[in-house]
This record gives structure tokens, sequence and C-alpha cells, in this order.
């Protein structure tokens, strides 16, 4: 049984991740090599709209909330290994976020 | 391994989802007896999201579509049961969608 | 021209509407008068998707933020006016959100 | 006044646009030329995102369905011009999906 302050926690923990990703993704696009992004801007893509549903998943108490948070840590833990291959600031935050969001949404699915 | 033809069909049958789940959603929300009407309208909502989501992974080629449908086939069996409890019309359609969905979601998950 | 604190500000208020929006979703679906809460559900539901919209442009660098700001902008006040009609503590919350938001994107729409 | 056939139309174009442009993000995404391919992946991403809002909003009966599809038509226009610069086949589609959208959603917000 998770307590409020977890619940809460995960949910911000998907919004920072989803604004991350957000970031990376738009980075990315800048990037002088986009040809060693490519796996990024998907899987960056894809993870802000999977934390995007988990969060409103867990705001509106959504029945399905431990499986789109099992999804969601996946999809987070794959991100997180691929902005972990690039020297990019902003992929190394990416690759932060996703952690630690793929953390609490492991806790949530439990 | 799914033929051209099943993907493009899956797809199909998460947009057509979405639709009768809006549909279904805006009408609930009209209903005289929208007491008994509170599980189909957040299980319509949630249905339409995560169809949105399944089509998306779909068309973009994701490497998680099949978790996603593995997701949406559970969503749309329990939006349908929930609709299919309901006399309304667009409960009925919107069962059908679901039950339509859900099939070929499970097997593109398979 | 916004600073980038702005920026950050407009983007923390969409994310804490859209958080806002979809408790009050959950908790007008819980109440004993859901008959009175049509139109709350309906604008809690549309105004977290629309946030939801303009968080996600603000982070990647949409070439629309400004539209989708303003769109949100006008989004967040009808539901703000909505939910501002309801005495549930849920929706005075939600209101204060929605006008905190509808500022911070109407400034960054101009 | 808009007829029923208008307004369903109108939501179809939205579904196609958004398969067509998730198709071309993906493939755009592969391409050898991916460094020329950056403002139409933004984009293809972008239009698919707000075809979607606007395709649930016309079927949920949004109260911002007007201008929900005012914003889109002006997505799928940069969208389609930005797709019409590339000699792609997926981009010819793509462009012509999003050519289609913009006239249905201009006659829509009208």
């Amino acid at each position: 049984m998770m307590s409020h302050e977890q619940i809460q926690q995960c949910m911000d923990s998907c919004l920072q991740c989803m604004v991350a990703c957000s970031i990376c993704y738009d980075a990315c696009l800048k990037e002088n090599d986009i040809g060693m992004m490519r796996d990024c801007i998907r899987l960056d893509r894809e993870c802000a709209d999977v934390c995007e549903l988990a969060a409103k998943s867990i705001s509106q108490g959504s029945p399905f909330v431990r499986e789109i948070c099992a999804l969601c840590a996946n999809v987070c833990e794959a991100c997180g290994k691929e902005c972990g291959k690039h020297m990019h600031e902003h992929c190394k935050r990416c690759a932060e976020a996703c952690f630690a969001c793929a953390k609490a949404c492991r806790n949530m699915a439990a």
C-alpha cells in the first residue's frame, strides 16, 4: 500500500520526466550529430507521452494505474539507457529523470 | 508475426474505439440517469486515451507497441463490460467497438 | 519577450492546473450531486488535456506555443468559472489553479 | 452550420492526418538525410498531437471545437508546407493528408 506522499512523489517524477524528455527531444533535434540521436529522439518523445498518461492516470484515480506505471517504468528505463550513451548535458539530465521516474513507477506498480 | 493488413486493421480498430468512447462519454454526460453512468464516463475517457496512445504507437513504429496494445486490450475489455450493462444505444455501440479493439490488440500483443 | 523564469513558471502553472483538473474530475465523478457537476466534469477533462498540450509545447520549443497558450488560457478561464460555481473543496482548488494558469498562458501568448 | 456529414468528414480527416504524420515521423527518423528532416520530424509530431486533440474534441462535443480546429488548420498547413519540400514518398502522402485536414478544419472553425 502506497502512502499519499509516495503517490504524490510518483506523479511529480512523471511530470519531471515528461519535461526532461521534451527538453531533450527539442535539443536532440538541433544537435549537429543528429544521425546519432535517432533512437534518443524517438524514445524521448515516447517516454514523454507515456509519462503524461501515467501522471494523468495517477491524478484521476485510474483503475489501471498499476499497469500504466509498469509500462511507464519500462519506457523510462529504455529512454534512460539510450540517453545515458550520449555526452550532451540534456541527455544526462534526461537519463537521471528517467531512472528516478522508473524507480517511482516500479514501486507504484508493485 | 502480424501481416501488414492485421497491423492496419488493429490501428483502425483503435481509432474507431477512440471515437466510439468519446461519443459515449459525451452522451453519458447528458443522460438523465447520470448517477448510473459514473463508471461508464470514467472508463470511456480512459479507454479513448489509451486507444489514442495505441494508435499512435502502431503508426509510429514504437518499440513498445506490444506492451501498449496489451494494456489497451485490458482497458477496452473493462470499458466494454461496463458499457454492456447499459441500455443506451451509444453504450451498445461503444461496447461493440471496445470488444473488437480488445481482440485486435490482444492479437497484436501476442 | 519572456524571460526564462516566466517560461518556466508558465509550464509549471500548466502542470499544476492539469493535476488540479484531474483531481477535480475524479472527485466530481464521486459526488452525490453528480447531476450538478456535468459541465465541471467535461471542462476538467478538457482543461487537463489542453494544459498537457501546452506544457508539452512549451517544453519542446513548439513553433505554435503562443497559439496553444492562447487556447489554453481560454479553456482554463471557462473551467475556472465553472468550478467557481461549486462549493466542493476540489472545485475551489481547481478554480484557483485554472485562473493562475490562464494568467500565465495569457502572458505567454501575448 | 455544419451538417452531420461535414463534421464526420472533418473528424476522419483529423484521424487520417494523425496517422500520416506518425508514419512520416517514423520514416524521417530512419532517413539517411536526417539532417534535412529536422523540421519535418518536429512538425509531424506536433501535427499528429494536435490532430489527435481535434479528433477528440469533435467526437466528444467539446465547447472549444472551433478554436481547436482553427489551431489544427494552422499546424496542418505548416506541416504540409514542410513535407511538401521533400521528395520522400511518406512526405508527399503526409503533405496531402495535412492539406486535406487543414481545409476540413478551416471549414469547421468558420
